[in-house]
């Protein structure tokens, strides 16, 4: 079974798988082999069972006839059963690679990208995000459920099949407790939401603002790590990505279907990831983290992959932008 | 001029170009173009006149005769001259981006990887890091110096003749600030050195140990973010990498010759980033973080960039591992 071990001087958690790579199975750089796509349609008695779908009348589970799908992963990082089986060994930590990994296949055609099929398309793909986060969620041993998209072998796409991720993992991830501990502080300071500061902010200035619908903004954060990177923020305060009511929903499929195409436009379909940063689980734990209802609000973060991290970015965690947020989001409003 | 700004989330800074680029300019993926090399010996007056070197007798500066160079970065992002005019703007914070870039050309030859010339190539570029940092510590408006290593493009190298690379920053960077707090932390609860605690461990354990020497040992970390990542930790306790004596430079430039070869031949070649992590300036500031010397322990890691990273490693912090820390030990130590 991998194993989830925590380094013990940042606190971050890091999965090892069990089976060893050998040296020479490292696909250097250039190279996503694929010998026909199991995610496209017709093809689905080859991957594992669908655990949810949204599919026209009278299709079947596992058979053609979906217009997106869930399936569990076929090499999962963490496995669904068994114990968490925490303890220390020596001075260090560890615990089993318990949680889940699903893939959203985000259209039955392979060369179609669900932002070119119309905004409804767009709206179908995010109410899975919706009901898998929702049902994730009541797992007591997952404390953390991610939803991620990489697009493009840059981006670390495993599939070049439109798809997205879900992971439901036993820990808080470092990254996610970080801006849960910032928001935290600015709100034991400010007694207000940052998230919603930054938006009032960023609707006061403009520059940074690519365009807002009924229920969202999206804007190029002022410190942006990556160029062109944008956030997609909903107006009313919720800390969790699951409470989207039905209206929003659809506004959100629409604001990101739109972003989606700019995006794709004006830098020619780069290589891309989006995530989704949500409260922790709630259900059915009732920890200090239950009080955040107040000071977290779930957003989504875009970064598209135009230059490559080097040895000064991961030694000091400083990024370099080559594009400035306002002009980035000038390009994505004007295109 | 380039600015600095600071994210009111994370408290990570980001630096901001002047002059943005476009859309169109960005060059996808592939291509690091190099029309002729600049670094190579005998083009000495096409770049920015020389920082130090070290040098055959008789050979004059910006002449031939050099076997390791140190020059100023040609497109900086951090500048040496002026004020670092701190201030706040609407909620953000921003400042003046001042410090330096400089770059170590670690070979006269293009094609010459300095590990393969002999340790005492490596030793030379050791003893530049040391000087370069002794020398920019004096700088009262650097808070920091990170020297790294980026080799191949996959690893973001813009250049293909070895060469690594030294930055002062006028903040602590956020994830050298991140291994201070965890170090101190530690300090807190144990009245120990993590890093010394760690040594012992590793060397009582043995199986993640590649190999030590007289002053120090290298072995893959417990929770390792890169398969094959490892450590070079110094077995004396010192904070500061540039009070590294003469017999350790010596002894630094073997382990590391050592290791790079090894690397070089179980993964052939495989893009990678080291760094060097030290304590924050201590000259000529006197504040909280002059404690360090007892909680800060200087050392290199060296991470082999084999896979990508993507969506879940950006939107978690969380990593994976696919070759065991156990197993890459053992292939790096027997090869």
């Amino acid at each position: 079974m991998h194993e989830l071990r925590k380094d013990p001087l940042l606190n971050r958690w890091v999965a090892v798988m069990a089976d060893s790579k050998a040296p020479g199975e490292y696909n250097l750089p250039d190279d996503v082999k694929e010998s026909g796509c199991k995610l496209c349609s017709g093809r689905e008695s080859e991957t594992p069972s669908e655990i949810a779908a949204i599919r026209g009348n009278g299709s079947r589970p596992n058979e053609p006839g979906w217009q997106a799908r869930v399936i569990p992963s076929a090499n999962p990082i963490l496995q669904i059963e068994g114990e968490l089986g925490r303890k220390g060994i020596g001075m260090y930590d560890k615990m089993n690679s318990i949680g889940a990994n699903e893939i959203i296949i985000e259209t039955p055609e392979h060369n179609k990208k669900p932002e070119d099929m119309g905004f409804e398309q767009v709206v179908k793909i995010v109410t899975l995000y919706k009901e898998r986060t929702a049902d994730l969620e009541r797992d007591s041993r997952m404390r953390y459920i991610l939803i991620y998209k990489n697009s493009g072998k840059e981006a670390g796409a495993i599939y070049s099949h439109p798809h997205s991720q879900i992971i439901a993992t036993p820990i808080i991830p470092k990254r996610v407790k970080e801006e849960l501990d910032g928001a935290k502080q600015y709100y034991a300071f400010k007694e207000r939401c940052i998230f919603c500061d930054i938006m009032r902010e960023e609707l006061r200035y403009g520059h940074r603002v690519i365009f807002e619908t009924k229920n969202f903004v999206a804007f190029c954060p002022y410190a942006q790590r990556f160029s062109f990177e944008f956030w997609i923020v909903p107006k009313r305060h919720s800390c969790a990505f699951q409470d989207i009511t039905y209206d929003e929903t659809e506004d959100f499929g629409l604001i990101l279907s739109s972003l989606m195409k700019r995006l794709g436009a004006i830098l020619k379909n780069p290589p891309y990831n989006y995530i989704i940063h949500t409260a922790p689980n709630r259900i059915p734990r009732r920890d200090h983290w239950h009080t955040l209802g107040e000071d977290f609000h779930w957003h989504m973060e875009v970064m598209p992959r135009l230059t490559r991290v080097s040895g000064f970015e991961w030694g000091s965690g400083f990024y370099v932008v080559t594009t400035s947020p306002e002009d980035a989001a000038k390009y994505l409003r004007e295109v």
